[in-house]
């Protein structure tokens, strides 16, 4: 079995802590691991023989989630991915996948397509649905999972089980439904038939493609040559394939449940309770934590007075709490969210008008990570900046220089090999150089183990990133 | 006719904004200008005849004061202070402020005791009101200004009037009365003869000396012999009198309303509507405020979604607020206030248990004020710490040195003087030095009209800001 981990979406209902460039997978909760890293941990311990697992997101989130996974991955496994050059909902990044694992394993394979950003809390419960979805897949069936529904939710869609057709543990579907209004939502919990479509789904690579080639033949032929005209990067840790943006336009923007799911005769659905949250808003998030006395989640730093069945997360500051109540209240660096907890949903409304502002923080954080480490920024003024920047052991920045702004860097821990012009130099801590406008550089940590932190002030008139010659780079960034 | 503003107390109720070295005088509203500043024009713009303002503070506050009063100070007014090295309530500050003026001016001068961080929006009206006072004064009396209720406010004393005895226009007073129930305060509104008792009040020097010496005779000893032993300081913009520690500790630490109102024959109160309030509460800022058209009032950088009759105050982030309404939300860069806004005054318990905690937000802010400028904490590592310091023209640090730490400087703005150890070297915009531990230097900005901006980055194994020594300050620092 090959897990497939699927990315999309920009998490637009948890700002401020997602942004564009820092959606929902990386979402950290109170173990200090993100989503992301809990969908993979999950899927490396589901049987023995998982060896690999592949993953389709967006290229410019390939080396951080790599990174993300190489920190917890104990069992070496290898990590594949489909990298799209933006998104085109989940039919085409499926069936990619499928054509990728028949391509390098065998169309007998089973895939189980995980989104990156669920939480499951009762792993034992998943594991064995897993394998009884796996039976069914065995059989030839396309298998959802369907959670049990513990209240009428109108954000989520529907599946209907044709409960006369037993399919080893689960049902044949009879129907997949749209997110429905309260009356009806309540009428589907109350008749227990219907569960939430999770958006998980297993099946085997040969039922997947005989099934999409039945139901969306175009998409399989878009996707095909797609795939067959993108270039493949082979690495220690496994293969990525960054689609080729001129041919992945062609295939259709369409999810999964419209290209498949709803036309097959094949759909199958396992009912399960796993504790499984999308963690679709901040009250979802509020109920996976634990809470005070007096029913507050807190993160971070907080001085709370007569406050009642709050979320307070802090990331850098304190955050005080005065006789309030059922709020949200959710502080980072660059911007903070005020919140109805019963209302988070509306979140979406207040990113929407960011993005249409081209506000900074409906983009970026103001830590950035880079595939050689990450880099905050500090302070902005009129003629300068000041990033504390960041450098993993053995990475290094690319050799570039600015046209418009010269360098101040101080060492503030670990030990900096620098580049400048054509002479290197060595820098510990508590020591600095000069890099004037127009000089080429490099900033790089020849360390085996210890992270490299200089603080950086720029100097001149324009200081935008786009202030950049680079002239190599190890990450084959232009 | 001489203003005395008399600056106290912490403002502990407008936490975050409000700290103990920042307390409520230099609290900026919407017109950009502090309380403090606001208090000093309206003093200064009286009458013709204002020629000096004296200020009684705490002696950490001076420079600070000072240099609010001479950016506003177009009058080229006097400036004398009377410095308090602890804060001993309102009678020794008042007893203090009318021997000041006898010795340096003379005993018929009426004095004009303000409070320098209340709010008054009616000039007009206060002026005229102001130069009722002094006529009522001028037979005799210690005037009180009574503000006429507009509620029954169950936080403020109240003033009854004898209105049987008219004194000019206004009356003698039958007694003060301590913040009463809200009943209590009911009663008094509806009677009309009660006023709120504003903490304004003037009178001729020799009637309080005289009235102070009938009613507290020990103050009146022991505060005139601790100004005889203090130290007078005269400069261009006025006198400062540091009154001796170890004498003023003798003095009784009680209000002006105990030692002499409540027991004088010679009190009067004149009735007045100024549009005064005391700022006492986030509530108070709010009401003061303007609204948008869902009543909400704004300051800094915002985004509302759904969001009613909120207070929402930010420094340098965006808030974003959804479905939330009657909260006050303060942000500074590192404490955040969330309120309910009809309960702010319990803000007052977050500054007790921030101050028990020792926690920095109930101290200082990360922008802290010195008499040469002000610097600003903007990130501590475990072996690092950066500063933004900016030095006004003509001002210099104190020359120094630190056993435990270096300092990296990169001036952004302006122009350095640098003394290191025997030399003097000159540092523009996007240069910079660096200072090892235990070397003795100083930075000045030699400049007339230019403010320097430096980055420091300070490295060591301590850095605190006790690892110091002064060889020499132009500000009588040790």
């Amino acid at each position: 079995m090959i897990p497939v981990i699927i990315s999309g979406g920009s998490g637009s209902r948890l700002w401020p802590v997602s942004r564009q460039a820092d959606p929902k997978p990386f979402l950290k909760l109170s173990d200090g691991k993100s989503l992301l890293q809990n969908t993979f941990s999950r899927s490396a311990t589901l049987t023995e023989s998982i060896t690999s697992i592949l993953t389709v997101t967006n290229e410019k989130l390939h080396f951080r989630m790599n990174n993300e996974y190489q920190q917890i991955n104990d069992k070496s496994i290898r990590c594949d991915f489909i990298l799209e050059p933006f998104g085109r909902n989940t039919a085409p990044a499926v069936l990619a996948a499928a054509i990728f694992a028949k391509e390098n394993y065998t169309e007998d394979e089973i895939i189980l397509v995980l989104p990156a950003d669920h939480l499951i809390t009762d792993l034992d419960a998943f594991n064995s649905t897993v394998a009884k979805a796996v039976e069914m897949a065995k059989l030839g069936y396309l298998v959802t999972f369907g959670i049990n529904p513990e209240y009428p939710e109108t954000g989520y869609g529907y599946i209907e089980a044709d409960t006369a057709t037993q399919i080893g543990s689960g049902f044949a579907v009879k129907r997949f439904v749209e997110k429905p209004n309260l009356e009806l939502a309540t009428q589907y919990v109350e008749s227990g038939d219907y569960q939430w479509n999770s958006g998980m789904f297993c099946g085997q690579v040969k039922t997947f493609l005989a099934e999409f080639e039945k139901n969306s033949p175009k998409l399989v032929r878009d996707v095909h040559k797609c795939l067959s005209n993108s270039v493949v990067n082979d690495s220690d840790t496994g293969k990525s394939v960054k689609l080729n943006p001129e041919l992945f336009i062609n295939a259709e923007n369409i999810s999964v449940d419209y290209a498949l799911f709803e036309r097959t005769a094949k759909a199958a659905v396992i009912p399960c309770s796993i504790g499984w949250s999308d963690i679709g808003s901040w009250l979802s998030i509020a109920q996976t934590l634990p809470k005070d006395a007096n029913g507050n989640a807190i993160i971070g730093e907080s001085i709370l007075h007569n406050t009642k069945d709050c979320l307070v997360y802090s990331t850098n500051r304190i955050i005080a709490g005065v006789d309030i109540a059922d709020l949200v209240v959710v502080d980072t660096p660059d911007a903070l969210l005020v919140a109805n907890k019963n209302q988070t949903q509306d979140v979406k409304h207040i990113f929407e008008q960011l993005k249409k502002m081209q506000h900074s923080t409906s983009e970026l954080h103001q830590t950035v990570h880079r595939p050689w480490g990450t880099y905050t920024t500090l302070e902005e003024g009129p003629f300068y900046k000041i990033k504390r920047i960041e450098v993993k052991p053995g990475h290094a920045l690319s050799a570039q220089s600015h046209a418009k702004r010269s360098e101040h860097w101080v060492v503030v821990d670990g030990e900096a090999t620098v580049l400048h012009k054509d002479k290197v130099v060595r820098l510990l801590a508590n020591e600095s150089t000069f890099i004037p406008a127009g000089d080429k550089h490099r900033l790089m940590n020849a360390s085996e183990d210890e992270t490299l932190v200089i603080i950086e002030v720029q100097c001149g008139n324009y200081l935008g990133e786009d202030d950049i010659v680079r002239y190599d780079d190890m990450y084959g960034r232009e």
